[in-house]
């Protein structure tokens, strides 16, 4: 096969878009996919201050090289979770993160929660639900809380994650099975920023296929984690994404229509604003100054503020 | 396994309702969820005179029978579509049909759209579309066009079909998975009456499961056509079922609250009622006085008025 652009022998082929291209053509075509992506949906300029947060896998890894290479101001940031799953799991990808920014002279942050606030995810989670071990929502949780606290402190305008269209399409699945109302009104490609303290946030690669990234990574020579994390197994996230491959391989391109049409309806107004009765209030929390929903200390704050740092 | 209300033999589980039943159980129960969607919705009461469309199958077939047994006044409409297929299939439904009104001493009427408007189904479909044979969608328009001409003749103030949960759980989902924010506002158990003289359309089995159908439909002794129609064959229908049917065995119940849950969303305000500017204006067409979308004559009488009657 062909590379559609310059004649030279294609190493990869997307069925939904039509195109094959060579390893140099692709390499240069999809970081011109993101940036009509980020200026479509406003997402930043340049003008501002990003700040990425990264995982050490293909995705977020990525991003980060591609908005490095579109001339973006961007650190990152990395936040160690404390998870092992018999693979090594948070120190492999620390490394890898770590190896990234400096091969590249970038500048990345580093929050280790275990030394920050006394414990690992997988020990907060225990704690937190009784043995319950709801480790994804927790995860969550700190993730949220500690890339907004990181992207305030240092004075960034905007904080990119490196969701994909898979991640984005299976979110709006699950929601959509069960017509989640607030949920499918605030699902998009950005987030606003909000005054009492919610830093901007998008998701440049949004209409990028997960395939397509991994392509990237691969070609680009990005090294990456490859190993899911242990937690995810057995996640309905994965589940809806099988669903939504086998959509896709018989309808190529299904995927993708399927979250473009949705962020046209909306945009087109399908959804009435009322819909959202429940856009909450912002309070502060007075233990760490970050907005939350409900008066008092944040849940974040709750759960680790009988932990001590180092303790484990 | 044991009947859930007599703690006899069970002959059918129900892993969604997580509840079991004898034959005699089953055969009372179901009705009684039929009566509690035509209450929930609205759909009719005992003072109105109801047409039921019925194919010969085991949905259209059920409905009228458990129709009748809930002391409706029902009568029932075929419409014979001159489709053979192999397997002799319009005649075969017909004298189902036939059969099932007769043993009851129900009336039941017929149009037969060969002899009344010159040609059956696969003909209409191969000359208005010039060959390119898209029988479906001209039998669905024919369909709609005879039933609703059958309501209105015969004074009847419901037109009632059988379409079951499988059946409208894959329209909703092939409507959201390109978010066809018309159809998804129009979706729904009820399609109220209009003024220009379309007849108010329900379906009461909407919450019914097609294997319930089938259940019902045989452990009744009620005998329908068991074929699909012939050019159902690859429908997209059908694919979207088989998706969904997945889902379903993975999470019991994922089908009904994937319906039930976008009714809910609707009814509390999901949608903006400006989403659906297309909302049509009806005009009446000179031909044939039914309601049409455009001024002039409908589609239907461009499609059959070159047709002589008894012409193939």
């Amino acid at each position: 096969m062909k590379c559609d652009k310059c004649g030279g022998k294609a190493v990869f082929h997307m069925r939904h878009h039509k195109l094959a291209l060579c390893q140099a053509d692709y390499l240069a075509w999809l970081p011109q996919q993101v940036e009509r992506a980020i200026e479509k949906y406003k997402m930043f300029s340049h003008q501002d201050r990003l700040l990425v947060a990264v995982s050490g896998g293909k995705d977020s890894l990525s991003l980060w090289d591609i908005l490095h290479k579109l001339g973006y101001a961007v650190d990152g940031l990395y936040i160690s979770l404390g998870i092992d799953g018999g693979v090594n799991y948070s120190a492999e990808s620390r490394r890898l993160s770590e190896q990234f920014a400096g091969s590249r002279g970038l500048h990345l942050h580093v929050v280790d929660v275990a030394a920050e606030y006394g414990a690992g995810i997988p020990q907060i989670a225990e704690r937190a639900q009784r043995g319950r071990g709801k480790a994804c929502s927790v995860c969550g949780l700190a993730k949220r809380h500690i890339m907004n606290r990181v992207a305030r402190q240092g004075g960034y305008q905007v904080l990119a994650t490196g969701h994909n269209l898979d991640d984005e399409a299976a979110v709006l699945f699950g929601n959509t099975l069960t017509w989640a109302g607030s949920y499918l009104l605030r699902q998009g490609p950005v987030l606003e920023a909000r005054d009492e303290g919610l830093v901007r946030k998008v998701k440049p690669l949004c209409r990028i296929y997960e395939r397509e990234m991994a392509a990237y990574a691969w070609l680009g020579g990005i090294e990456y984690i490859y190993d899911e994390c242990p937690f995810a197994v057995g996640a309905t996230s994965l589940y809806y994404k099988d669903l939504l491959n086998q959509l896709e391989s018989e309808r190529p391109g299904a995927k993708l229509n399927f979250y473009l049409s949705f962020l046209r309806a909306k945009a087109a107004g399908l959804f009435s604003p009322d819909a959202d009765p429940d856009r909450p209030l912002l309070h502060t929390c007075p233990a760490c100054g970050q907005p939350t929903t409900a008066p008092g200390e944040c849940t974040f704050c709750r759960m680790t503020s009988k932990l001590q740092p180092g303790e484990t």
